[in-house]
């Protein structure tokens, strides 16, 4: 198998690093509608290699070396990382998808984002069993075959946890966007609506939310009303084709289209139908927001419009120097399609509508892309989506206005970039 | 890492068995418009488990156990296989998709059928150039580096060996369509249109055809016509959002949408522009149709419509025995869009339009699902696509009509699946 490199970022800087916006030189960088102007960026004498490569000469490894197959061994550093002074333990922790590395929407299923409660339960399929109960005509319990005797759909959503760039609010500086916003990810699911087994187990008049549980010994748990899980809730058995990983759940997981994470329960073990919601530990003690004023904001499921610039970023620096160069982000809503991104590179003062690239699915990550002629000045790189409800992405400090420094969840505030005239980047806060 | 099991399936039947449309009973099955009409699939007293298991008692693994994670243990039936007997040797061999496993469109990296002349060349991206000469004004050598500064694009394909399905010409009856159709994958590619590239190198007005070549040892080379190259080809260097496999190409490789696999180069090395074919060994000796009349059709480029069921099907039995079940499959053609997919249960007397499920895209597979009240008795399955060019799946007694069975490549017949009363299925032809 290929050899894993666990690399230790340094995650946060030591010092806070404010910029005015007035501090960049106008005209930093010339916009390039389509291919950039500047001259080819091939052809240098330098890049010719004489050598015959050994790949050349002998033959490789034939098929089924890898009967499951894995990525080259120079793209071990390809990984998902976590942050150990987050939390006590790893298994009440997060790992981060590596989105500086990555392209496209889809999110390959070995660097999906992990977060636990209390550690990946290994579930033997043939053991497992979802029950529905509660105020429901007849109690049900379904094996693994029983689900998939239901009508299946397929849909690509993202996932992202509400706390997602939560260390953010108070200005943590931490060096590249696999760690600000890494908590997301987005597959092809396969399952059954959740519509179609309640029909099945008949639910009755004065239902109104559900109670999903998982089979984790933390036996995770949120509130639903009824009117989402009936809506576009999906009982999923697969990710991008093949089975659930045991970290998303395996061998089943609720699917909650554009909502918080933490309602999409892994490891699917029982719905319980009510009247009202069950108040349980993570909708109250955690999942909700503590504002200035020591009121909470709570039952705040929606994951509000966002983006980020993932390339260039603090782990993907300009290498190439001066010329044209490829800025890419990625950006989702809660609230359904991406409808437009906004790039600045100048801290926010202009933008220019960015191409968005490849198929816009209802709450699904969309690709977005600047292709720009760099002339090697600082820039002040910044993103801003604007969601199909109208919703646009607001500024941090925006954020911070409304509800002051003591949240951890829903920040979507815009990010910044400071990309240095050597190409290197830090994550930094303009004012 | 999981543990991986390589079950060696007998893989051909060692008898023919050829089926009379007239020996099924009529009626055998009452198809179900949305949910079959049968009792409830769950609730049987003897699903409930009373034990409480270890994984709801005890912490798992933490996050970064898997730095990049790998599928449950669970599932280490799922991979790729090959076919011993085929080939001399595994460098010169082809190893199958498990597609009676997978759902949706995507096929993870990890399970992508692999087909190699000489092997798996692992190259080093830092010691990789592309260069582009012959009929063009500025001969142009490329770094990786350079690639990723071009306008970047994101494509679902299809991708599928012309010889996919090609033991079937002859009557060969394998043992699932893992061996029957699993020369074919789907992912998302990223990558920079060829044309750009060209663009870059400037092409001269005689110029006619390309050539892409490999960087392996068997230095694969293939003649595009140049209209092709400058419509929708793709020199993509990540598949499903992560750098390509190395079995893929690794670290670029040339996408030609729609065409035959073997002309999408791996390890793409050059490509030289010129104003005729080369006539390279790769479409000559091979990848040509011999016809029962001792000529070959030749530049036989776009893959057919084909479709086929993957579940149920020789490794995928019935096992839950009678009332609702779901029928589901995959449907694809190289000239665009899946329009309509028919299905049989009575060997092709009866057909019913199956339901399309999942985002259509051009030159992708398309999924499609049909949910069936099974009575018991004994069905010959088969699906039928049409395109949206208006070609409609052939059965394969037409095609062996119109070309003999002389021919390895192109074989997009009509697939029959026999399933028993006990729910077992076999590979069979009904004539």
């Amino acid at each position: 198998m290929t050899e894993k490199t666990e690399t230790k970022d340094e995650t946060v800087a030591t010092s806070r690093r404010r910029f005015l916006t007035g501090s960049l030189a106008a005209g930093g960088a010339a916009m390039a509608a389509g291919l950039a102007t500047a001259g080819p960026a091939a052809a240098q004498g330098e890049s010719v290699i004489t050598e015959i490569q050994d790949w050349n000469r002998y033959l490789g490894d034939g098929v089924v070396s890898q009967p499951y197959g894995v990525p080259s061994r120079y793209e071990a550093n390809v990984v998902r990382r976590d942050v150990e002074w987050l939390t006590a333990s790893r298994e009440s922790s997060v790992s981060f998808t590596p989105l500086h590395e990555l392209d496209g929407i889809i999110t390959p299923n070995g660097l999906c984002f992990e977060r636990h409660h209390a550690g990946i339960a290994e579930i033997e399929p043939s053991q497992h069993r979802l029950m529905i109960n509660g105020l429901v005509d007849t109690p049900l319990v379904f094996t693994m075959q029983d689900l998939m005797r239901f009508p299946r759909e397929n849909h690509v959503y993202f996932l992202e946890c509400a706390a997602n760039s939560g260390m953010e609010w108070r200005g943590a500086q931490l060096n590249g966007c696999q760690y600000t916003h890494g908590m997301v990810h987005c597959v092809v699911y396969t399952g059954v609506k959740l519509k179609h087994l309640l029909g099945e187990a008949g639910v009755k008049t004065n239902a109104k939310w559900i109670l999903p549980e998982g089979a984790d010994s933390a036996a995770m748990t949120r509130s639903i009303p009824l009117e989402k899980a009936l809506d576009d809730c999906l009982v999923a058995f697969k990710m991008n084709g093949e089975a659930l990983r045991p970290e998303q759940g395996y061998p089943v997981r609720l699917v909650v289209p554009g909502w918080e994470g933490n309602m999409w329960v892994k490891w699917l073990r029982r719905l319980e139908v009510g009247d009202q919601p069950w108040h349980q530990r993570e909708e109250t003690s955690k999942y909700t927001d503590l504002l200035a004023n020591g009121k909470a904001r709570r039952f705040t499921w929606v994951m509000d419009v966002k983006s980020v610039i993932t390339s260039p970023s603090p782990q993907a620096p300009i290498r190439h120097g001066r010329g044209r160069a490829v800025i890419s982000g990625l950006a989702w809503s809660g609230n359904g399609k991406i409808k437009r991104v906004d790039v600045s590179i100048d801290g926010g003062r202009n933008w220019t509508t960015a191409r968005l690239d490849g198929p816009s699915l209802d709450k699904a990550l969309h690709r977005f892309y600047l292709d720009i002629d760099w002339d090697g000045s600082e820039l002040l790189l910044q993103s801003r989506a604007i969601d199909e409800a109208g919703f646009v992405q607001p500024t941090k400090n925006e954020l911070r206005a409304a509800r002051g420094e003591n949240s951890i969840y829903h920040n979507n505030g815009i990010q910044t970039w400071y990309v240095k005239a050597d190409g290197t980047v830090e994550n930094v806060e303009v004012s």
